[in-house]
């Protein structure tokens, strides 16, 4: 535990308000809750749309400047994309670049466990999830850029970067944009535990005779790598096959885990 | 297959622009994504913010006025929260009522497979993505938030609304609200299939030695049901156990299926 534990302002739009006592703003949390998510959905406000813009993306938490730095620090966000997209576009407009950037929030969300009360009203999610908000603009350093590629190809399978040809090319480099998001601020939001119910219907003896509670873990699996039509290599290689196997038994164990740790004070979800 | 397949507009803002052949219009495509999806996210903009909202929430399409509706047939989306929180309050303010309601994006994405070419550039996934965009007010009749709330229950674990005590009580009624989204458009994006590399890299014989390429698949499983503390039913009940060993074999089945099924065209992801 570090002495000081930093932590990111509740400002009006990020702060939680509903079970209060689920939120969680310091950085190391909510970091670790981004980083370990394989789809953020990234959120702007396009002009002239009269619906706000929802795109899944591929990101990584990260310090150009020093590499080094551990998820408890001041970090930024890539977000990998495509140049021709209305995101990467916006982000370019003289608009955003006079200014800080183009505003998005960008949201990362663990499903944990279906929690089954005594009641569908007392149900629940064991859960995890963050939202940051930020400017993003597009990286144009070519050494930023390809620090954010390599960060986020071995976000999807770690030393991924190394174990495959690199450095792109002039026409990827070219086709391929790194969004880096500067971050204003962001929140977390977990639930652990087991069921709760209100006290009439943990009072009810037929209802509890009747209705089974308890929590149903959840947890995302990685199945055995499927070779493609033109692998040639015969044996799954070790650093993907010991990280898959290291990673599905982390998930299994979270979600079982999660439901004997009782974070939430109050009732209900 | 229906003589006439329902599709959703193409408006700007919803539009498929970047790999155009995985784009979907088609009804019953998308609500079955949304429909499979335990956490949606929906994106709206609130007044005096500078950044839009985004909260994971849980939502299921449905018809009040026909419930016999199908997946392909023109469906409104039920939203599951909280009388406090910042989406009802706006929903309820004059501004929206006034007009049509709130307008919301509301996106669901599966990650189905981990797709891993010869280069970073040309990783990818699988994945089904769809997104929703609509307007939001507040079910104030209480049959239809009846209707919703048994829809929402049942999407977590099928048939749990009639094996817990309902119908909720006045109280319950009154803390939980129900937001209705009329949709005005939406879409899909769907990949499936291996991987796809570049000329360049297919023809290098030292890479194509070197670099495994294949899918891992990626799927959501629900583990063994833990009972909670004040659990007094012995046996996990039927409805739930033998829903959950379908659902974990065919989102198990589905991943390992989606390798060998080539959608994309074009290369890359």
């Amino acid at each position: 535990m570090p002495l000081r534990e930093l932590q990111y302002p509740a400002e009006p739009y990020s702060r939680v308000n509903r079970l209060r006592d689920r939120g969680d703003y310091t950085l190391e949390t909510i970091h670790q809750i981004v980083n370990s998510c394989p789809m953020l959905h990234v959120s702007f406000q396009p002009p002239n749309s009269p619906f706000p813009a929802v795109l899944p993306m591929i990101g990584q938490m990260g310090s150009f400047t020093r590499p080094s730095a551990d998820l408890g620090d001041v970090l930024d966000l890539y977000l990998h994309g495509y140049v021709s997209s209305r995101i990467m576009n916006l982000t370019r407009s003289p608009n955003s670049q006079e200014q800080e950037g183009l505003p998005v929030t960008v949201a990362a969300s663990h499903l944990d466990g279906l929690v089954l009360a005594l009641t569908p009203n007392s149900h629940s999610y064991n859960y995890r999830s963050a939202v940051l908000f930020g400017h993003a603009t597009l990286v144009t350093d070519t050494a930023e850029k390809l620090y954010a590629m390599e960060l986020i190809t071995n976000s999807v399978v770690p030393n991924r970067w190394s174990n495959s040809r690199v450095p792109p090319n002039a026409a990827e480099m070219q086709s391929t944009s790194v969004l880096k998001v500067k971050i204003n601020t962001g929140s977390a939001k977990i639930r652990t535990g087991g069921p709760h119910d209100e006290r009439g219907d943990m009072e009810d003896e037929g209802l509890l005779d009747w209705v089974w509670t308890g929590v149903v873990p959840v947890y995302t699996v990685m199945g055995e790598p499927i070779a493609g039509g033109y692998n040639r290599v015969g044996e799954v290689p070790g650093y993907l096959e010991s990280w898959r196997q290291e990673a599905n038994q982390g998930a299994e164990e979270y979600a079982k885990e999660a439901v004997g740790r009782e974070v939430a004070k109050k009732t209900g979800e």
